[in-house]
């Protein structure tokens, strides 16, 4: 077998058979095949798409490329939740000790931020102490005893994804739908949980702008799952304002917190209700009423907030931050950021949201760049709020000055105005099983 | 500018502009631009396509990648000939001789052979003696003297070319029509030539095999040509069957000599002297009909077979070998093929004859191996010929008695049969101007 003759096949619009689409995975990982032939193949494969079956194919062998977790040592049906990333998406931090206090088994793994959207990984790392590397025993002691850990991704799960991901980072080939899906999937199934909840994003804060390719992809990775014998389902919810009001790392906590303590109610608290009701659906196999009651009951009751400070204390974090979020990091400069028009706000541009976060020093524009944790954004106003010339509809925070000025100006063009009320869409589209 | 926006620009089927192009070829030549962003690009490239001002950017670029040649040393106007490549193809050792007996100036570079098709230097080399690297004061003088010189490609022309060449011969991005009029063109330019005439082939030994795809490839090249101030024509011509009855290096120096002193006629002889007269109509204006009957003439007078002399030695190769070629390379061991059935032949696989000429030692696998110049094939018999079973098709040639018994083999699948005489197309399809 020739790669050669695997990127002619996929060129000319034929159908990568198994043993062809293991054959690429297995030498790309092992740097058998040079870079250059699997960028060709991965722009036949933006330009020509992929059928079902090369999908499946892909992901499968993407997932064999390394080791696949075993949590056999954990009691009961393990859980993991996927976000495909967005702007202010701290669900992560809520849903996970929501979940665990419903008696799901939770090993979530996360990663760092890149770009415009953040990572849990370096929002949990604003609390003190918090170890998010954990080894396989530490990992089953903690789910059996209080039923959640959150860390950061094993190199050792999927290399072939990094790989990939690494070229297609540089060959302008990321946003390709069977890509993302097999990125996603790969990961999610050499991660070894029984069922897989997917928040697929759409909206100008998402990797996909578009809904209808939102849906696609959603129901692709929902066809991988299921052939590989999980549990899965898939949310699609809407990204075209940030979620919540806080975008950065320590002002994200402080927001879970409140989610968490019942004192924030809004788009933030509903999606984190549903997808903690989808992740005991799929667990339990109770009915989606009674997980939605439940899951507001574990807020109303205190036991969620309870759970947060269970896992964190288990993972060497410092839990008086979470009972008192004002000792969390704090920025040396805020500037607020004033309504230009009365009216309403008629859209953000939620993907540059993103971005000043990141100029501010919330996020890494490369992967060697160091987080502020304390920088970020919070939202005053948001799409659909009535405002008055002169309201402050954000403030930015820093602790580097240098940043103020460059930040202010690029939120001047984030927010429209109307005269009108605009048409807010729907926070959580369909539900793709 | 960065490689990655011009790689999504193009991937999304926009054009890029000239400076964009630029970028990309300076880059990919300096090795600035990462191979596998390169590899990207002419996977999109091959997919989506190149406008007319996109290739004609992309070839001046690669133009200017290197030196350009400059022989405004040599007096009068430079002609210079390209043919796309076939099997058998041993037209320029034929048509330089009788262009430069015509009065034409010509410095004709040639490459080396690689898989199926021979490379003229090759067949050159069959002579004892014969320099194909001259300086460029030897090439100034020749020409001025004798009208000609038969030269290697420099490595210093168009270096951009030989960069993107072993890249797409790895990616499976050489049988793009941008792609190849870019190769072929940049190089042609780079050489210097006033006049440029383009033999575009096609047919089941031809890099094309389309005909209509040829036609393209043809007109493409000739307006960069023109574009770029050169006088430029091609001619179509058919390369379904091989071209005359020699494949192999030193048995087609012996038909080229057979040509030029009047003794074969047939297809080889016919588009001989419709290359010759085009070559002379793009250098003198003389009208077509005159450049025929000039281009008979010089055969028939001896000057065209005279002039190859001339050129041999004044580059150092042994004209004794010309004069009596029964002293050129002979192979040790030969081997008839009979025809399997009476009737006719109805076609030949074209291409399958290159291939096994290359088994046989007249041709490289890979660039590094060796020539047999004395290896090869000699058709006994061609496409529309009337064949009893058990006569003569074609006799093999090597120095290698372990290739013998695969090249039989491979040649009873060449040929196929018909009660009927097949319908034999013209071998001069159409000219561009």
């Amino acid at each position: 077998m020739r790669m050669y003759d695997i990127i002619a096949k996929k060129r000319d619009g034929l159908e990568l058979n198994h043993s062809e689409m293991e054959f690429f995975i297995k030498g790309c990982t092992s740097g058998d095949i040079p870079d250059y032939q699997t960028a060709a193949l991965l722009m036949a494969i933006y330009l020509n798409g992929m059928s079902d079956a090369e999908l499946l194919d892909m992901t499968l062998a993407m997932r064999d490329s390394g080791r696949i977790a075993d949590f056999s040592g954990i009691e009961g049906h393990t859980v993991d939740k996927h976000s495909t990333g967005g702007v202010g998406d701290k669900t992560t931090m809520i849903v996970v000790p929501m979940a665990a206090a419903l008696g799901c088994k939770i090993v979530k793994m996360s990663g760092r931020g890149l770009g415009h959207t953040g990572g849990t990984v370096d929002k949990l790392e604003s609390v003190p102490g918090f170890r998010t590397a954990l080894t396989h025993e530490e990992i089953v002691r903690s789910v059996n005893e209080i039923g959640a850990c959150m860390i950061g991704h094993s190199d050792d799960l999927a290399p072939a994804d990094k790989k990939l991901y690494y070229l297609r980072d540089v060959t302008a080939t990321v946003s390709s739908l069977p890509l993302i899906a097999s990125s996603i999937m790969s990961k999610k199934l050499a991660c070894g949980s029984d069922c897989i909840l997917l928040d697929v994003k759409f909206g100008s804060g998402a990797l996909m702008s578009d809904m209808s390719e939102a849906v696609s992809l959603a129901s692709e990775m929902v066809k991988i799952g299921k052939s590989a014998g999980k549990r899965t389902a898939a949310v699609l919810t809407n990204m075209d304002v940030p979620l919540g009001y806080a975008v950065g790392n320590s002002l994200e906590v402080e927001e879970a917190v409140r989610i968490l303590r019942g004192e924030q109610k809004g788009d933030l608290y509903e999606i984190s209700i549903e997808l903690t009701a989808h992740m005991a659906h799929l667990a339990s196999g109770l009915p989606m009423t009674e997980c939605r009651r439940l899951s507001v009951e574990v807020i109303d009751n205190g036991t969620a907030f309870e759970k947060l400070k269970e896992i964190i204390a288990a993972q060497g974090g410092d839990t008086t931050v979470i009972d008192d979020t004002s000792l969390l990091p704090k920025a040396r400069f805020s500037c607020d950021i004033k309504a230009e028009a009365t009216g309403y706000i008629a859209h953000m541009n939620t993907q540059k949201i993103g971005e000043i976060s990141m100029i501010l020093g919330a996020g890494r524009a490369v992967k060697e760049d160091v987080i502020d944790h304390a920088a970020g954004i919070l939202l005053r106003k948001k799409t659909g709020d009535a405002v008055t010339q002169g309201d402050v509809i954000a403030t930015l925070y820093t602790n580097d000055s240098e940043k103020i000025l460059e930040s202010v100006m690029a939120y001047e063009s984030v927010v429209t105005y109307s005269e009108v009320p605009p048409e807010v869409p729907p926070l959580i589209y369909d539900v793709i099983k």
